[in-house]
């Protein structure tokens, strides 16, 4: 066996399960986001698979495989041909075909199945792969915790009503938690924002993490979880400088130059009032919007393709001390994405630079507001503001004296705004806290989308074609590796929990006066055949150098046979440092059992 | 489970695997030579990845994982990044990266391991991997016999000598017969031309197929197996048309007028002489030769690129009764490539079009002589041919009394001949037969091209810097499934060998007076907690309908029970259709030990 280990990490590896995949000689880098897997490695992915496919199996979900690279045009039969962005690989070949690197397989699977599904007694059908995909990160960093390439569990059923994808979706929910505790990692699942997939019902299994992309909202009182992309908060009424609710004005807009007043920071200065008596006004570039703008401001001269906006720009007020979430703001406008114009495209839309863009007279672009400002009712509007500050349209002007509803009416308002630590749970009133995650998985309900784009169908029990409703559903393989490193190492290394050990056992025989070797390798044989994975360090280097090693590999249990230890051998277990002695002949016995039991932990 | 067994093959599918594949249930189409796997399939897949698996391992090799998608780098280091054409998928990324979806591994691992090596301590490393591979076949065909993306068993080793090479070698030509033996299939190693990979001392094992895309040259008396691409035979020396062998003539060349005459028969109505005393030459493009043209005619004109000749022309002289074989002609001339000129450059480089091409006075362009015409030797040349007809080298003009070596001399003689059927076997005079065959496995010695390109050295036992030679070893994971139906079916279906069915019993139920399925699914119960791999058809179909599928499946063993086989289970052999009645509580019992036997047959 080729053993890599190093003593010194790469420099570029900033996370813990980073430098020790490298240390421990589990991974090597071929290129930015780009990593083979060394024998130890793809011993442990092998075996996190081996659990994500024993529970996939339990649900009665059945294993397919896909093809990694696949024809475009199930991508633009979907519509996310255009929609996925630079993240997805995509090359013609040399007949000039279009194709796709997959980085997710809705579509895929989708067109394999409309073609063997013709009745209700068909469904459900729950069809999963462990396949490698590709997303061209522009940025791939932390080792195989964001790479390019990467192997995913991902899981797709079809159904013939809500009710069936329910309960499946509550399988999946359940052998999520199973996969992850018998990986020996903690999980929070949270609820989470389903993105560019579509659909609603979802629920993301997060792993904490210094370096995760994923701000989680938290609750302690009543365990309220969610990812900061959808989080929402109870509504808090904005106070005037005195602590007192604000109240509507009669006064009519008046503006005031303020040259240089700018920032929020600035104009708390210059107007001697609270953030919170503000509406800030953003220009935002939206991109594959499904909201019909057809009679919003400007709406008419926005170009359409089919039923999506590839390319729109909307205004969005917010309160002075709130901040706007991309994500949750594209969800509300059903959209791929939305990012901060740029000046010229605000200078375009609103008449005045970023800085001075307010709510009032905007006839070019659609007025996105925050619940924060205003709530569209049945009967009119909630306004949560009153005598505001806002932009003046201009630039070096401010609005004073700015009325919600009187002055401006939104063309859509939303919850769109950013939850942070402190703000309040709207279960149960507790103050929020927030911690950084990274996905491990994914489940989400579909709905209809890719079924009715790929024109998937069936016949009911009354033989009336129908469309399956679907649900999707993912594990990233590596990341769970690096996760379960994450959360179990010390000092030494790796400490890996029994189930997903690339070894249960190394047997380390010492030089000296009696034939150690002779007797390790007697019972690495027992070992084996007792179906127990073990490790033979038969290489000629010194026991620290050998312990060493074997402690930053993570190798549960070790045995050490020498001069000194014998008629008995040592056997320390990695995760305790407990040593005890055993006597030769009951070593195989202890070390199976203990093997045994802690692989039943897991279970 | 999603039961997809068709009555109808796609009429795309022209091979009985392919059919039988689709019929079945075992893989859809994507698009052209993109294939998915529904379950049925991919159980199979994968038990011939286990058995692949275990021989692998049982000969010390270690199993690493290297992305499908590889950094261009490494392909420009070893120079194939121009000389694998256009069957190699490349893409740029985002960042205008050059990535390759690899369509082999030898760069990616070389690279791995040079990291990773120092020393002589640490050789022989043997590593392999199992993973998709793509390559851009412009005529994908026959299903996953000839696609796009598959999966290979794809194995490299690096050696501190020859004889550790020949040692591990061996251990692969063994392994692979283990593993074509334990999935049920005959195949012919054969020796082979290893092409575009470089180095010799290879073997390709083939499975005989009607549509293969190797002509095998087989001898009955001694054994002898190669790749027409490789095989040599008997020189014979030509005859006149008297049945003599040809003499030299001491009359000078003449030219003979015969616009028109352009073909061998035409040549032999014409000159009324056999096609033996003439001497057929051909412009040959040829890409990436490593041969050092700079002393040959027309040499100094040809564009080098390091010590690679991207493009060249050649003149190819070779008896009139025989036909040049491009692989034999491209290994002769290091080359990765070598196709017939078009007409423009056959009259630039010879100046006479076609069919009046001759080897005299040739000017522009080397001359490459078959062994057919003439050999080169220490002292000069031994002479095969006298008193030839030729091209005259100008249109509508031929040459007699055309004498080698007095009237033209070659820059490189070589067996660069087709052989056939009826060649002579160059070990055992007996006539050769053939047959055509498609390629399973291959294995070669690659030498230290590899290792050389891309700097992988280690420290020899002096202390000296050395570049290790390395071996490479493919066997095709989707290929070997489909080559095992192919060989293993009747007008029923599939016949799987025991060792890599989906499934080895199903158990049928069939309704009636008695509560056969609540029997069944106890069956079905016991024998899964005996370790049985068993299908339990429980569907609302006729029995016929059943049983047509699960013989079309190919399922092994089947047990029906029904009021008409009650108290007794009947069970049918799918292979031989022998049917035995045994008592319902010993059915468990029967099947288990057919089973276990069966698999044991095949280890």
């Amino acid at each position: 066996m080729l053993v890599s280990t190093l003593r010194e990490a790469p420099g570029d590896a900033a996370i813990i399960s980073h430098k020790l995949m490298f240390r421990a000689g589990l991974i090597r880098k071929l290129s930015n986001g780009l990593f083979a897997y060394l024998p130890m490695g793809l011993r442990v992915k092998r075996k996190v698979e081996q659990i994500v496919r024993e529970e996939m199996n339990a649900i009665g979900a059945q294993e397919f495989l896909l093809p990694v690279v696949v024809p475009g045009e199930v991508w633009k039969e979907s519509g996310r041909w255009t929609t996925m962005g630079d993240g997805m690989l995509k090359v013609k070949n040399r007949l000039g075909q279009d194709l796709v690197v997959s980085p997710t397989a809705e579509e895929a699977i989708t067109s394999v199945i409309r073609d063997e599904l013709f009745s209700y007694k068909q469904l459900p059908i729950v069809a999963y792969q462990i396949q490698t995909k590709f997303r061209d990160e522009i940025r791939p960093r932390y080792g195989v915790m964001r790479g390019r390439e990467f192997t995913m569990k991902d899981a797709y059923s079809f159904h013939g009503d809500d009710k069936s994808l329910d309960e499946v979706y509550a399988n999946f929910a359940r052998a999520y938690r199973n996969v992850f505790r018998r990986c020996g990692l903690t999980v929070i699942p949270v609820s989470a924002d389903s993105g560019a997939f579509g659909g609603s019902g979802s629920e993301e299994f997060m792993i904490e993490s210094e370096i995760g992309d994923n701000t989680l909202i938290l609750c302690k009182k009543c365990g309220y979880a969610a990812n900061d992309e959808k989080a929402g908060c109870a509504s808090d009424i904005a106070l005037d400088k005195d602590g007192n609710p604000q109240k509507p004005t009669t006064l009519p807009i008046e503006k005031v130059a303020c040259a240089g007043v700018e920032t929020i920071v600035q104009m708390e200065e210059f107007f001697k009032m609270p953030a919170s008596q503000f509406i800030k006004v953003l220009i935002y570039r939206v991109e594959n919007s499904e909201i019909d703008f057809s009679s919003a401001p400007g709406g008419k001269s926005f170009k359409k393709d089919g039923n999506v906006y590839p390319e729109v720009f909307v205004a969005v007020a917010i309160r002075g001390d709130l901040d706007v979430n991309e994500a949750k703001l594209a969800a509300l406008l059903k959209a791929s994405a939305a990012e901060l114009a740029d000046e010229e495209n605000v200078i375009k839309y609103s008449g005045a630079p970023h800085g001075f863009v307010g709510p009032v007279g905007l006839t070019n672009v659609p007025l996105i507001v925050d619940f924060s400002v205003m709530e569209k009712t049945d009967d009119g509007f909630k306004i949560n503001v009153h005598d505001t500050v806002t932009g003046g349209g201009v630039a070096d002007f401010d609005n004073i004296h700015v009325e919600p509803g009187r002055d401006f009416v939104p063309f859509l308002t939303g919850d769109i705004r950013t939850v942070k630590a402190g703000d309040i749970c709207p279960n149960c009133g507790e103050p929020f806290f927030t911690k950084k995650g990274n996905e491990l998985g994914h489940i989400f309900k579909l709905g209809t989308k890719y079924a009715k784009a790929l024109k998937a169908k069936f016949l009911d029990e009354n033989g009336k074609e129908q469309t399956p409703t679907m649900g999707c559903y993912g594990i990233g393989i590596d990341r769970t590796v690096a996760s379960i490193i994450e959360e179990n190492n010390d000092e030494n290394g790796i400490i890996w929990p029994m189930s997903v050990a690339p070894f249960s056992v190394a047997v380390v025989p010492i030089k000296g006066e009696q034939d150690s070797l002779a007797l390790a390798e007697e019972l690495y044989g027992d070992l084996q055949k007792r179906g127990i994975e073990v490790l033979l360090d038969d290489r000629n280097e010194r026991p620290g150098v050998k312990f060493k090693d074997l402690d930053l590999m993570g190798i549960p249990l070790r045995v050490v046979i020498s001069d000194k230890t014998l008629p008995d051998a040592e056997v320390r277990m990695r995760k305790t440092g407990e040593v005890e002695k055993i006597p030769l002949k009951e070593v195989a016995d202890f070390v199976e059992s203990t093997v045994r039991s802690q692989m039943e932990s897991y279970k």
